[in-house]
């Protein structure tokens, strides 16, 4: 096991009915903004669960906070939060929700001219953030306990990650009966970005980490066990409770202590989504599989893992254990109804590549847990999507 | 999945050579009350460890916290934080130092006569404790990530356990590299105590909780797996490293989220302990088989499943698979050196299962998930002991 800290302040409260929890959550002081997305919260109940809780607070909102939360959007926000003194940010709504509602919260605390540049870019962070929590709505990115966010920016095509001690919610909601009424699509994009996450977290090398082997391939597991059970029943109570406390489990570090990670299909998936468009769920289990064959060799020891624990492979050879393991994990992914080729999605791939390769030249990039995906890797990557 | 609440603020810092990381942890305006036990820490090089990373605080000691911390011996450290306005306290040794810490952390903070019947016996809390960490040399009871205490009463042969979230360490340094010199005995009573703690969180009824159960039972298979490594070696790093990860995660709450929870073993030993001074590991692996068949039917589902994926047990039947594991469970146990029998240690069973049944009486327990252990039951189980 490698060296490793590890810190997680967020409160987590879980179960059906929890919304209401609210009142207690909050203290009556704060000023409150609530940001949310494009409105399907009026449609599902859970916006007027959240202002029924909220009766009585100085309450204002925000709405309008897009999938893969832009820059330009998040500006608007922040300008309401400076203006309006407001001294907490309730995030309703999926991951993108959340994730911008946490770079609002640093922006709003950032006084120079260019907060996307300075934060995402230069790592120049204010000392801290404005306290945020939220009523997290959708299973996919983890981002209720964690302390990272990815923000796009239209301007300039981007898509980057940050990270910052202050942006842990205080606390996240979490009810799973909520997310009943998703859109397949999105139930489905949060199966796959769940798997990937966990397989970003473990799937390196081998560091003697039985412990968190098992429990990231105890994820892998359920989602498996899960995802069927949900498509099929999308009112299954505890098969959606499961799949929320996998995406959960598979963000919030509690799996990565001690091993070494490669965020390298995050990395690739995002150029792709930032030039075609497609969900980062799509974009992941595109590049997930072409990924994982092109660096097999390297990541034998725990694909070999995975086939055996996963899917019950008994195949004594790591090599060929690897290359099953990754037929179904695509097979995964095609059950549930991902698709997982460029073609599927009008993309040429050779485009695409070349595109990547532009851009990772241009940052100099070496991703993966040993550097080994330059930008020319990438592009072979990405070809064979 | 039942409906749960989680918080765990507490920073962990795991690895090699981390204690120097003190004085990045603690800031320099506090005044410091290193706490710890009978004097292990200056033979194996911890204590000058702390004390070098330490240089230059305002640093006082207690030394002479004993297993099974005692009430009457942290009054005194209370003494020393009241009059010396102490306002951090430093933890350095295993579970017993911490709980004790936590215990003077409260009780320091309160202002009546006996705090060991407000705080242990009516929950009379004070609203906040002194600010704590610790340096936790010992894997066993998990209470570096987690806000309990169990603390003892000479005067009165009891032994009772608190939580309070003030408790929770704000951080906790683990360097596996200082139990190479553990004694065996201790060694062996960890391993025991993180098992234990691992079926008193998971091993009730199925609550559709793949993820938990996975997790539980990852840790199980872990402690099967690295035990015989660390008695044959007990300076193999990692494996020393694994069986702490699994001690703290043991009692964490992370495997605890959403289920049900029978801690009846625990509350039983914790009497044979009282009674008759044996170990709390020891009294652990005397009570648990015991419990476990006493209790079959009830947690047949859980039993069969650990039958299954702990000890690849392969018997379709529930029942019969229940007790081939609490066999499996013993026979772990015994290959490790723990003996499991009450004559084993010179305790009469029918005199101590008396005892503790008028011990409950007194008490009017209901122990168990559903409530099925009362003073009768219990006397039965400690009577086949």
């Amino acid at each position: 096991m490698q060296n490793f800290e590890f810190y997680g302040p967020t409160r987590v409260v879980f179960g059906k009915d929890t919304i209401k929890e609210l009142s207690r959550l909050i203290p009556r002081d704060r000023k409150v903004l609530m940001t949310y997305g494009g409105g399907s919260i009026k449609k599902n109940g859970v916006y007027d669960q959240v202002k029924k809780a909220l009766e009585g607070y100085d309450l204002l909102e925000f709405g309008g906070i897009e999938p893969n939360p832009k820059y330009e959007t998040l500006s608007k926000a922040v300008e309401i939060v400076k203006n309006e003194g407001v001294n907490f940010l309730l995030a309703v709504g999926g991951g993108s929700v959340l994730d911008g509602t946490k770079f609002i919260a640093l922006a709003s605390k950032y006084n120079g001219d260019d907060a996307y540049d300075a934060i995402m870019k230069r790592g120049e962070m204010p000392d801290s953030a404005v306290e945020l929590a939220d009523v997290i709505t959708l299973p996919a990115t983890g981002s209720e306990m964690n302390n990272g966010g990815v923000i796009s920016r239209i301007s300039t095509s981007e898509k980057l990650a940050f990270h910052h001690p202050d942006v842990f919610p205080k606390f996240s909601i979490i009810d799973p009966s909520v997310t009943f009424t998703l859109p397949v699509k999105q139930t489905i994009n949060g199966i796959v970005d769940t798997f990937v996450h966990t397989m970003e977290f473990n799937c390196t090398y081998d560091v003697n980490s039985p412990l968190q082997d098992i429990w990231a391939m105890g994820i892998l597991r359920t989602l498996i066990s899960e995802a069927p059970k949900v498509l099929a029943n999308p009112e299954d109570y505890d098969a959606r409770a499961n799949l929320f406390w996998c995406a959960t489990c598979g963000l919030n570090y509690w799996i990565s202590c001690g091993v070494p990670q490669d965020w390298s299909t995050h990395m690739i998936g995002h150029e792709l989504t930032a030039f075609y468009g497609i969900d980062h769920g799509q974009s992941l289990a595109i590049v997930e599989p072409r990924l994982l064959r092109n660096q097999k060799v390297a990541k034998s020891q725990k694909l070999a893992k995975i086939a055996r624990e996963v899917f019950g492979i008994n195949e004594p050879v790591d090599l060929k254990a690897a290359d099953m393991a990754i037929d179904k994990i695509e097979e995964f992914f095609n059950s549930i109804g991902m698709k997982t080729k460029l073609s599927d999605y009008g993309i040429d791939a050779e485009e695409a590549a070349e595109k990547i390769r532009t851009r990772f030249k241009e940052r100099n990039v070496a991703f993966g847990e040993k550097g080994a995906i330059t930008a020319d890797v990438a592009y072979e990557i990405v070809k064979a999507c």
